[in-house]
Parts: structure tokens; sequence; C-alpha cells
């Protein structure tokens, strides 16, 4: 086909194809269909789209082992949340879920109470405790579940952001033994803007919103028979919690983080007075069978 | 906005714009609806969207000062050419244009009538002399037009791709003077593949689609109050000519690339006989007032 024109040059891109798997076929179909509708409707100057390709090739090139740009702008683009949305419709009777984020990574095994505030932040920050139970949908403990979590510090870094943490600091992964039950050591998690030094910087800038995500602390919990669950729990008053820069907050996972003054239950828990005293109960999907 | 669901999502991140600039705005906005729609269409599983997370990661790292893997990836999908027939919807009188590609580069700056072929594809390839005229589009000559031309060797490599080749191979600039006129030697361009080893190779290979592009020789024409002309010529006869992987084939740039046997002739230009003797007339536009 030479005769290419604005009107049939969808048709013929899609008329080349010739996948094997029905399911590539849809995808890459699917996205040609819509992307050239963008373009139609946008009709970007040759500059706009030279700019657009300097915009993604510096996104993927803002990516390392420690720095996940493409999910970022997934995240703030509200498509990680809608993918979420579409992926986990049935959720009587179990947690919600949220985004993955960019910053999840591999973290040491800990035992039960174990603190994972393990450099000058276990010092300046708010002590707190976080315990609870992983359940399945029918409310039975759940053994041998492994409790991945990871948090910012007081100020807002996370240990691959900041070369002042400790390696794998703020993060750890957790087993439960027969009675399903978890507990902790850490600091209140305080909001902080997601990196705007990148691609995605430009982007909220360009768009007027600002960066910022509310108080939380992300879990990864992994049992068999159930599905995983990926999710945070979000610290109550935060004032980001109506505009999180990545659509995350549900109001099912804004929890109250109470102040606890109890010297004994301080003593209890491992941790000076007063502590923030957290406790929530996780539900798992059962895997369909 | 606390309880997203899939069908108010797009609003809740469309609410969120406040550009300062009316262009960012509705670049932006329209993006966010396309990307939504498409995502919404095409229910991606969480490890759909992770894999194209990777896909657009390792795309972006595949580009560096000599390869643009995210400019291939948009010609291949017929974006590139979308964006070049939106923008020159008036081709009365002019040549046409078609896709930059990513091979562009800076080159070495030529008197007329010099050999742009400098390594040992100039011994193994066919010769060829290209000659013409730098028009406006009212037929005057052109005076100090830059032509900038670069083309693939005999067996379909671009210097930028292959160490064997001299820097700057097969490429160059010239400068016409008050005539117009333009002429260089060189050798006869050969079809070749796309680059396959990267990102854009695997999307090909899902779509069943081969990587060919035809033969030709690409050219970027600036001359002072003309619209620049980006564009190639194909040489006729050639067998993608009617599935150019890129979509960049135009019936008013394929051309014939005459053998001309007359030793006369082959003097005149200084090459071998016989050799491809193929001459063009390019006419730019007039730059808008």
């Amino acid at each position: 086909m030479r005769n290419i024109t604005e009107d049939n040059l969808v048709d013929i891109v899609l008329e080349r194809l010739n996948s094997e798997s029905e399911r590539d076929y849809e995808v890459i179909s699917k996205f040609i269909k819509h992307i050239h509708a963008f373009i139609k409707d946008l009709e970007p100057t040759e500059e706009e789209w030279f700019k657009a390709i300097d915009f993604l090739t510096r996104t993927g090139q803002t990516c390392n082992d420690k720095r996940q740009e493409f999910i970022l702008l997934s995240d703030v683009l509200g498509v990680s949340m809608l993918v979420d949305s579409i992926n986990h419709r049935t959720k009587k009777n179990i947690t919600e879920t949220t985004v993955t984020g960019p910053f999840h990574t591999s973290a040491l095994n800990f035992e039960m109470g174990d603190n994972i505030a393990r450099g000058d932040e276990g010092k300046r920050g708010e002590p707190m405790v976080m315990r609870g139970l992983i359940l399945d949908e029918n409310n039975r403990p759940l053994e041998k579940a492994l409790i991945d979590v990871w948090q910012s510090d007081d100020i807002g870094y996370y240990d691959i952001q900041d070369t002042n943490q400790p390696e794998m600091n703020l993060r750890g992964v957790f087993e439960t033994d027969e009675t399903g039950e978890f507990w902790f050591r850490t600091i209140k998690p305080k909001a902080y803007p997601v990196p705007t030094d990148g691609p995605v910087g430009e982007l909220l800038r360009a768009s007027g919103r600002h960066p910022m995500r509310p108080a939380h602390i992300h879990f990864w919990i992994k049992a068999d028979g159930c599905q995983q669950l990926i999710t945070h729990l979000f610290v109550a008053g935060d004032e980001h919690l109506d505009s999180d820069a990545v659509f995350g907050v549900k109001e099912s996972l804004i929890l109250d983080f109470k102040l606890n003054h109890s010297t004994e239950d301080a003593d209890k828990w491992q941790v000076e007075s007063p502590f923030y005293d957290v406790v929530y109960d996780f539900k798992l999907a059962r895997q369909k069978t």
C-alpha cells in the first residue's frame, strides 16, 4: 500500500498484523487503535512528537535497579490504579488493594517483633508498633504467610533514595506461625513527594499538580492457597489523603494511627512511650481453583 | 476523592490538572483520556501491565547517541507517518515528506561531486550518481540550500550500526550555489531490516511482521524562506515497497534508479561504468509568513 493518508493509515497498520498468539494480537491491535486515535485527536506538531520521544527515552533511562520511573509515570497518570481496579473487582470481606509503587525492592528476613527502622531515623522518628492478623476471606488465620513491608523514613525518603540510610532499611519480610499473628517495630511514616527530579517531575509541573503522597506503609502479603495482596495502610488525618499524587487512597485503607501512652504497653512491645499503636487484620482472597 | 472506581478514575485524574499552558493541558488531558480508554478496552492483567512497563523501560535503555529505539517504535506502529501526514497536508507542487527514521546523525560537509561512500562498500557497491535541483514551490532555484543526505551501505547497514565503516560514512551535507544544482557520488542503496535485536524486534515478532524496508536514500533539506523537507527517494522495483516496516513509502517518492552504460557520462561524473544515474528535483514549500 503506497498511498497512505491520515484516514487509511491505521487500517494499513492493522492489516499488517499476523500474530501467532491471539492475546498478542489483541494487545497490539488495541494499542495501535488507541494510539492512532490519540494522535488524530491531538494533532501534535513534529516538535511535540519529538518532545514525546525524548520524554519517553529519558523516562526509560532514569530507571535503574533502584528506581522505576515508568511505574511512577503509570502511577501519576492513574493507569496503575485503573489496572488495579480492573484486576480486583471482587472485594467482599477482603482487604482492598492499591498500587505497588516504584519503591519495592528485596528486603531482609526478620523475626516477629524486630525493628525495621535500623538507621538514625529509628532514634529521630516517632516509635510505632504495627500488629494484627493475616486471615483468609473466611477469617481463618494463615500460617507461613510472608509479609513484605516497606515505608519511607521520618523525612519522607526510602532507603534506596538516601545513601545515609543503611541498606534495605525500613523494609523487611516476616513469616507468620499457625496463629496468623504478626507484629513489628518501626517509626510512623510521613507524607512525602514522589521523585520530581526526573521526567515525571516535569510532567507534574506541566500538569500544575503537587507531587505529595499521604503518609502510608506498604504491604505485599503472600500465603499458600490465597491470592497475593498488595496494599498500603494510610494515616488518618493526613492533609494529602484527598489529593494523593498516584490516586492510591481507598477509604477502607485509612487507619487511625493511635498514640498509646501506656508505659505498660510500651514495655510489652519494647518501645519508648508514647508510641503509635497500629492494629490491622489483613484478609486475603482464596485462590480460585 | 477516596472512593476511586474504574468508572470515576479518569475524571478524578483529569480534575487534578491545572496546567498554566493551555497546550500542555490539551496534550496531557487527551493522553490521559486515550490511555485510560485503551486500558479499559484491553483489561490487561497485572502481569501484562508489568510486561509493558518492562518493555518501555528497555526501549528507553536501548537508546544511546547512535540508536533511537523509541523513534523506531513510533515508526513501526505507523505513528511517525501519521504525525507526518497531519503536519504536511498541503502538498501541491512540493516534494512529499516521509519519516525521519532513527538513523539521522551529524555528518561532514562536502563539496558537490564528492563521494560519500568512503569505506570498503565504495569498492564493493554499485556506483551511483545522484543529482538534480533544489527548487521552491514556484520552481525557483534555491541558493545556499543545505542538503543533508544519509543511507545504508550495500549490505544494509548504516555507519552507526557497523564498526567496519569509517565514522560518518554514507552521509554528508552539501550546499547549493545560485543555480540550485546538486550532485554527489555514492553507491546504490539496498533494502535492509530495521534493527530487531531490541524491544522493537520483539514487538515485530509478536506481531508476525517482517522488519524490511525497501531500498531508499534519506534527505533533509533546509533553505532560507522555505519549510524544511524531510524525505526519502525509493528504488523502483524493490520487493518491499508494498510492505515497508515503517509505512514510509509514497508513490511520488518512488524513482527509477537508471543504469547508465555511457562511458562518456561515467567520465563526466567521475565514476566507473556502468553506474546508476539518478536525477530528482526537490521542491520545497515557501515558509508561511
